[in-house]
């Protein structure tokens, strides 16, 4: 019998979370689409007021007349429309001070998961190693080892509100290790790392002459003025360091898939050099669309008084429930939990979507057991999001009773 | 002083094309922009009926009520939207006869770019070998390397109609040739693969014990009542042959992004597996737009109708042009034109775009000197292409007879 898996790698032949082992996953398969239809409240996807109409007026008018004139049919630049890297360097420039040249520094990618994968693709051959602190984002956990390298988990700590411990890192490095790779703000924690203690990762990213490559799909909303810092402003920094973000999470436009990168020219020669072979190109509808929003400030503090206030609604009604903890969101759209005193997070995740009718994510995915992710941005309307909230405190009472 | 390129692969490292190399490169930097708005005609794009309007009423229609509903800018499944797969697996069928489950055997790509990576990323490892008949898609030159393997060119001779010399591959099968990389029908010479010729491709793939990658992007239209025979239907093939498509040749939609792979459930796990972190997921509004059109078969005739008199005019106006030889073209867009009388590719090429004002592809990046590539199928109205052509042809002799 012929078997297909013998003549895989082992970076894909490895590979969990396909057809067989869980069809229903629903980040990955067609659960999600068969839970929704029968009535659960999604809050495991991480997408701005999913799933309820959410697209400026502003964006929709520039998308149907392009869509009347009829030319979005044809390709856009494989490295990105020039309006939109115009726009994009604008962005960037308006959020982090640096001087960027659309047409050097910029490449559009079909949404920041490509962007991620791309970033690190230069680096990794066979072997090499990629440090990446511990909880984060799964894919950036698996996105090495599907290049062949090896992901090298580097431990954060409740405690030290997931700042990361320099000692930690030191530990791990070795004569492979090629890339340190950050997801900022974190996701799950939400964490915006601070200026010190990113200053100090530098410090030894340079120190042991490695690449920075640094995910901020979630850098466009920072809670209490905590100061957001793009390791790329720090001193030695912009050579080797990548920046990849997105359109999705701060711009809420996840389905429209824009991410981008920013880098140096010696790094965007290479990255400009492959983009067909490895990106394809973006959109051109979506980028039409994007151009005409990420700049528009007013529409950006309007979705950030949303985003305010949700976290603070998910503060008023999960605060002092018995059985669980967490700290106010510091950005974004998440809040992460500690579930630790009910149960495990999948028995916990899996206990919310019978009892509760809500789907949110295990933390283990993510890193850590004992606690849950949930999407605390997802639906519209508030009064909606607070009943969907209010029956999860329900349940957590509830099991914190069972088990007492 | 840091320099960034010592911390590449080899495959990266070497990467020509990019920022400083060819900054005006039309399929990669702004050059096309720049050369539209000077006033240029662009038939070196593969892009229907670029630059002009042509997308299909109702598809503007579906996608226009999509924008007004609000509701496109929610992820899809990174698998692709059910309805969407459930659409692809009908094409298919209706294309193949095979039997596709459209939540096993289909995955959509944002764009079959970055799906004819994808597709060899599960079995290449490093210094893994991939044999790639010549000419071809400049991508399937690069993609092998950029995975850490090794790409190996096997020609293919103008006198046989570019078909395949099964020795040819023989000679260069080694322990480490993992994949056949096929395109079919194949760009640039527009040749469809003969049933006989893809047969005793198959028994070479099967003798070996290889995969099969077929890159079908210009599948749905064949001129002259040629058999089109997709490999993966060939007994044997359906375990050890990726097929991937797009709507951006046949359907017309390449600023869609939307391509997609089918295959054996065995090989989709892992696909699907990789889904998140390799594709991110495709347009939730192209895809809506896609699902509306791929099986309207009267609209594919329509498209049919006009290629076919596409080109049958580039044949009229080329015909005994002095200095110049071709075939009818057997699929799609494309015209591959011998101008090795008159000079180099690279040289009729820039002598064209000076001379008629004209874009077209010199001949070498698909793997041939002395020939160009043209997409006839460029600019939607047939007098105005044919005024180009006519300043095509003009200048062809002009040149014959200054070389007498
Ligand atoms: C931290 C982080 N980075 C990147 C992404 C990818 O987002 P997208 O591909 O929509 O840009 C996600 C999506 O969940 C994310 O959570
Ligand atoms: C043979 C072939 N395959 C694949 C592609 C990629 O097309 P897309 O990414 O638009 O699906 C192209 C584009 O020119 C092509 O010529």
């Amino acid at each position: 019998m012929f078997n297909v898996k013998s003549k895989m790698n082992s970076g894909f032949g490895n590979l969990q979370g396909g057809l067989f082992s869980k069809i229903e996953k629903a980040d990955v398969g067609d659960g999600v689409a068969k839970l929704l239809s029968s009535g659960v409240d999604i809050l495991g996807w991480a997408d701005p007021f999913f799933p309820d109409p959410s697209i400026p007026e502003k964006v929709k008018k520039v998308m149907i007349s392009a869509l009347e004139e009829g030319k979005v049919s044809h390709y856009s630049l494989p490295i990105g429309r020039p309006e939109l890297r115009a726009e994009i360097a604008k962005k960037i420039s308006r959020q982090t001070g640096l001087d960027i040249n659309p047409s050097r520094n910029v490449i559009v990618t079909p949404g920041s998961d490509s962007g991620l994968l791309y970033a690190l693709m230069p680096f990794i051959s066979e072997g090499d190693e990629v440090l990446v602190p511990k909880p984060s984002y799964p894919s950036n956990f698996l996105n090495p080892k599907l290049l062949g390298g090896k992901t090298v988990e580097v431990p954060l700590y409740d405690e030290d509100n997931y700042a990361f411990r320099i000692d930690e890192f030191e530990k791990r490095v070795t004569s492979r290790t090629k890339v340190v790779l950050i997801t900022h703000p974190n996701n799950p924690t939400t964490t915006v790392f601070r200026k010190e203690n990113l200053i100090k990762l530098c410090d030894f990213v340079k120190k042991h002459d490695l690449i920075l490559v640094s995910d901020q799909a979630f850098e466009d909303h920072i809670f209490d003025g905590i100061e957001f810092v793009s390791p790329a402003t720090i001193e030695g920094m912009w050579e080797r360091t990548l920046t990849v973000c997105s359109i999705s999470k701060g711009i809420g436009l996840s389905g429209f898939r824009i991410g981008y990168i920013y880098a140096s020219d010696e790094i965007m020669e290479v990255l400009y050099g492959g983009a067909v072979n490895v990106l394809g190109a973006a959109s051109t509808l979506s980028s039409i669309g994007a151009e005409a929003i990420i700049n528009d400030v007013e529409y950006l503090d309007e979705v950030f008084e949303k985003l305010e206030r949700r976290r603070d609604l998910v503060n008023e009604v999960f605060k002092d429930t018995p059985g669980i903890s967490f700290r106010p969101s510091e950005s974004g759209i998440l809040t992460w939990i500690n579930v630790s005193k009910l149960g495990k997070s999948d028995d916990i995740a899996n206990y919310l979507l019978k009892e509760a009718n809500v789907l949110v994510n295990s933390g283990v995915p993510y890193g850590m057991e004992g606690y849950l992710r949930i999407v605390t941005a997802c639906i519209a309307d508030d009064d909606k999001a607070r009943a969907v909230f209010e029956k999860m405190r329900n349940a957590f009472i509830k099991k914190y009773y069972e088990l007492k």
